[in-house]
């Protein structure tokens, strides 16, 4: 163990002395944050964001700059674990059988969801920038697609929502919308690379990218819901401490790494192996004084949640903000996006709450960060896709998104208490 | 969250597919070598570092070459947790008070555990290379001096012998080894750079290394212990679920920070803190629903610290056993590093087994093979203080002294266990 390693030469390379320290500062701050959030009748998620919005910008107030830690690898990493482990917690929640009952509802949910702000985001490029190529104002409208399930997983968990029908119909269409999202990215990517070649797009490259990743979600399912209560009934044999956790966090890593594999991301694997595990394949190890998967997930939520929210905040960059004229393309971009997202609620079916299920979809978290730092790479006729004030743009679309959410959509929750 | 960061360019540059993969495969061979170790009657850690050694080497069976995942950043800051986490836990096992009581005899220990293995290191090199500088022979010696407390500490706790006096002589005398270790590295290092610059080494620059640590030391006992009592009193305020987990990993990963910052080992740190925080602290906690910190505990040790075992493993690179001429000296070497610190035995109180005390403070883990880092970069007349051949026999004399110390220290254990 490097009990020595910072008395050589790396002091400032080491990345353990600012890992412990922002580890020590989330890990409190989020429980402070959380409880005075709480108290003031917000989502502690609300609060974990801000203390991360006000770290990631210390340096307009002269404090020091976090920038580089929010983007550093670990950190990126922790984060990414703390989004792992609360979605496989969201997806334990629900069995496959409770998932494909309100599947057709969900996937409806989650096709107004997307082409409802694509059409919007392509027609504030229409409106506002006539002088642009269509295929601009289309990667506008895609950088408005998919939700980012983080936030809204974490509200409906904290208000004990999550085996709610409707919060499954917004978790399964935040699922499919993840793959609907990936799929017009490189349909609209696709398009743009061969426009600026001077080609066409080819369907079988686009073709390929669906059926890897519902080939992955399919198997996920099925050979899971197979293999798993054998794999618990076979660990019986095992008289060690801790098998629950380790074979459960295990296959949780495992469908997160295979998601990846197949071009979809490690959460929606994660959410699949949730899906899949159920109470009853480990009854027997809890019979015999293993802890329930639940109470142990829990510190493990503790510790690596709170990195994921509060980074999510320390990628704000308050800034971009400042500049007037930037201001009101990102209003009406960000109206967009709400309002496409809003529409999802016209598709939920009767006697659930379609404003709370429009709510649920509305925050785009990174995932609008990442198809815009996307389209900032992609060039057509000599300019950037997405150039700086369009990025500015979506910085705001993703910020009011993330922001509004917590509180609007747990004042939804307690509104239609009763009938949601 | 980036749920879709992998659709972009760098899908080889990002980390998370590899750690996920990784602690996958850590969490459930850790479990499954350790059943099978358990059942052979060996330790479960020493089966969680085979499957390291296994895993690194698998390059030299055609397998995949994993070394460079082994020392990636975010693999060694995750086992780096690990080891945090194992201390802490390590640590709430006593009270200031009790490692007081064994303070005078685990200095004792501490001091004959460096002294002897570094004469007979320095023995080493004056017999098997006669021609070379006393200096260099000196820096032999220096390798062997600080104790890898993980291995020791993790099988002490397996046995569930941590409450007892001669662990508590154990443990506190590779805190105090830590110590001494960094001040032996410090003054050779500094005679040697001195030497090479033809000029002398600076008292004061070695005096200040020492108040440093000290200062941390007797600060983090102290402070830490008169403020922990009021700060959980003062967070019963609170309701959320969870503060006492929340709160102690908050000082846990802030007294490691600050270890590192006072030129130690975070473990050192972790140590400190879980030495002051107290069950009494949280009584109140409990007694309101809060699970206690030890549950909370257990399932991040069992996810964080085989990752540190197993990495620990992989970083031994068999192709070092592989050249005879290297073996003999390596032997030689390695011997001085298991008798210096059997000697240890020697300054055991009476009816606590000297043996067990000695096995106890035999492995260095990564320690030594950071000296031996530090000895490659420096040179002296020309030559690296460490050279290829003197590398290769501390690299023995690490794997050696660690996979030797699970099996001989449990079977001391069991043997001594009435008296001990």
């Amino acid at each position: 163990m490097p009990l020595l390693a910072t008395t050589g030469a790396g002091h400032d390379s080491d990345p353990v002395p600012a890992v412990l320290l922002a580890l020590a500062f989330a890990i409190v701050c989020a429980k402070l944050a959380g409880e005075l959030f709480v108290r003031l009748g917000q989502p502690a998620v609300l609060g974990e964001l801000l203390v991360g919005i006000v770290a990631g910008n210390a340096s307009l107030f002269g404090g020091p700059d976090l920038a580089p830690l929010a983007s550093s690898e670990t950190l990126t990493v922790l984060a990414e674990l703390g989004a792992v482990l609360l979605l496989f917690h969201v997806g334990l929640e629900s069995t496959p059988t409770e998932m494909m009952a309100v599947g057709g509802r969900a996937t409806l949910v989650a096709v107004v969801g997307v082409v409802t702000p694509m059409i919007l985001g392509f027609g504030v490029g229409e409106l506002l920038r006539p002088a642009e190529s269509w295929m601009l104002h289309a990667f506008l409208g895609a950088m408005l697609a998919a939700t980012s399930v983080g936030i809204t997983a974490r509200v409906l968990k904290d208000a004990g929502a999550l085996r709610k029908p409707f919060a499954r119909i917004i978790l399964g269409a935040a699922v499919i919308d993840d793959v609907l999202g990936l799929l017009v990215l490189a349909v609209v990517s696709g398009i743009i690379r061969a426009a600026s070649a001077g080609t066409l797009v080819s369907p079988a490259s686009l073709a390929a990218i669906v059926v890897k990743a519902v080939v992955f979600l399919v198997g996920a399912l099925l050979v899971g819901a197979l293999l798993s209560p054998r794999v618990f009934r076979g660990a019986l044999a095992l008289r060690s401490r801790g098998v629950v956790l380790a074979l459960s966090l295990g296959f949780c890593f495992l469908l997160s790494y295979l998601a990846l594999r197949a071009g979809l991301a490690p959460i929606v694997g994660a959410f699949a192996a949730g899906l899949v595990l159920e109470d009853v394949h480990f009854e027997d190890h809890v019979k015999r004084g293993e802890p329930p998967l639940h109470g142990s997930l829990e510190p493990l939520i503790a510790l690596l949640v709170p990195v994921f929210f509060i980074r999510m905040g320390m990628l704000v960059d308050l800034r971009s903000f400042a500049s007037a004229s930037v201001l009101g393309f990102a209003a009406l971009l960000t109206a967009a996006a709400i309002l496409g997202k809003l529409a999802c609620g016209l598709a939920a079916p009767g006697g659930t709450s379609g404003l709370t299920i429009g709510l649920g979809m509305m925050p785009r978290g990174e995932v609008g960060l990442i198809f815009a730092g996307i389209g900032a790479k992609l060039v057509l006729d000599g300019r950037p896709v997405v150039d700086a004030s369009d990025y500015a743009a979506a910085v705001s679309m993703v910020v009011t998104t993330t922001l509004l959410t917590p509180p609007l959509l747990s004042w939804s929750l307690r509104r239609r208490a009763p009938l949601a």
